[in-house]
């Protein structure tokens, strides 16, 4: 069994292509085409692909087209969002992933209309697979579900309301989970369906993907601190500048290494109670939080 | 056979009552559901669901709480690109339906996510019927193509690119067809799917929506010259100003009036080619036109 690093340089390749030319085949309006690919196609780690593709890789199941489609519903849906987030009227970022955020480079309004486009190009994607139209809707209620106003928009509501007030530990944590948690466990859930896992094994992979995304999100708040802007790819000690919420700030540096190395303990106890799927590849996802802290 | 403003009577209070109760029982986050809900029940003609009902009706078949949801969820996806065309990177647009704008109210990050959240919950909606799977997946890929960058978002990208040169009338009309047009046929073609109809009935009922909603959209422009604003909900005259590319502004308010005239014509004969439905109520949406002319 290969570890996250190998794995994710044996699969992304082909799921990059698979990316690159599903855009090219379907776009058709060229100023849209090109906003959408520039942020698809700008690389990033395509964690939540990678988690997905890694629930059935656990299971021994092939990754086929169908498998591609879905994951590369996560990673439209993935990069609307960043797309959107980055905007003046949101963070109001000029970097992302080493290259100047959407809006810099294609204006406001089609920044906006290419992340409105992504989301919407997800469904379509979920919806034109070869999987059983049961496996489909759940596909898309999932990921609606998660991505909607009850998820991922949700923390992104509360994360613009939480900057002019001091969160709790709690709170903070339920903002990330609606921030980025959400899609995450999503990756997580939709691998389980394509796998066709029994509900305990994907009970457990749930519990999993809450304590990775939550220890995800404390380890991006801990690089903004002890970073470079060079590494990171975006800007970096903004959280500090902006006087956002986040767990070094709450906690200290070492509160917050703390913090993550429980969580990461606690992702690991989760796949310890997973019966039937082989764990070590899963369990080398939570290594990438050691290789980032010594980099 | 009742006519189109005594159908819309008879629907749209049931109608407007399940929108309300849906949004209030589904969504959580206070700030964001105010703001979806602000522009969901902020009135408007509920053009598209009343399509969707009105194939039903045709058809002889009750209108009922999967109907609801799925014209609902037409309705979302309309409120949310209304939310982000007003917004100021976009039309920039204070008055819509006589109130302030979203982003007027909420502020513009607020708005934007909005309206993210209402394209998401559309896809939530059309998942959680009671109908069969694959009927769910065929409205979720019908509503995400028409909505989607080669549909309605094309569309608002052309309108923009479009407003610094001058257009032919051909490519006005494609302009419409892609902005207005693709939503209206998914409101038929989903009817049309509810209702079971063969493909000859779908495929005259498309084509009678093709040619309405150009013609819907001529009278758009035709009452941005002619009308007020406070008939109209909205700013007025703001064609001519920002110099937009109108089928006034290209034919003369009486040439205009003269497509107008044969666009309807055209939509009244695609009707007459169907067969096996009562044509009565779907003919009386094409009086609306008049009726508005006389206002």
């Amino acid at each position: 069994m290969t570890d996250f690093t190998t794995f994710g340089q044996q699969q992304r390749p082909q799921f990059e292509a698979y990316l690159e030319q599903a855009l090219a085949h379907q776009l058709e309006e060229p100023t849209l085409k090109k906003a959408m690919q520039y942020s698809v196609m700008a690389g990033g780690k395509r964690l939540r692909p990678l988690l997905l593709f890694a629930v059935l890789e656990s299971a021994k199941l092939p990754i086929d087209l169908n498998a591609m489609r879905v994951a590369g519903a996560l990673e439209l849906v993935h990069s609307y969002s960043l797309i959107h987030d980055d905007l003046p009227a949101m963070d109001n970022d000029d970097l992302r992933r080493g290259r100047p955020t959407n809006h810099k480079v294609f204006g406001e309004a089609q920044a906006i209309l290419a992340g409105d486009g992504l989301l919407t190009l997800a469904f379509d994607w979920l919806t034109t697979t070869n999987l059983p139209a049961d496996k489909q809707v759940q596909l898309v209620r999932i990921l609606a579900q998660a991505a909607g106003a009850n998820g991922m928009v949700a923390g992104q509501v509360e994360d613009i309301e939480g900057q002019t007030k001091q969160l709790r530990l709690a709170q903070l944590k339920q903002l990330h989970h609606l921030k980025t948690g959400c899609l995450i466990e999503a990756a997580v859930e939709m691998g389980a369906l394509l796998a066709d896992l029994n509900p305990i094994q994907k009970a457990a992979l749930l519990t999993f993907a809450k304590y990775y995304g939550l220890a995800f999100q404390i380890q991006d708040d801990i690089l903004d601190v002890t970073s470079t802007a060079a590494v990171m790819g975006k800007a970096v000690h903004k959280d500090a500048i902006e006087q956002k919420n986040t767990f070094p700030g709450l906690l200290g540096l070492a509160g917050a290494q703390a913090e993550l190395e429980q969580t990461c303990q606690q992702a690991q106890q989760a796949l310890q109670s997973l019966i039937g799927l082989d764990q070590t590849l899963l369990n080398s996802f939570l290594s990438y939080f050691d290789e980032q802290e010594n980099k």
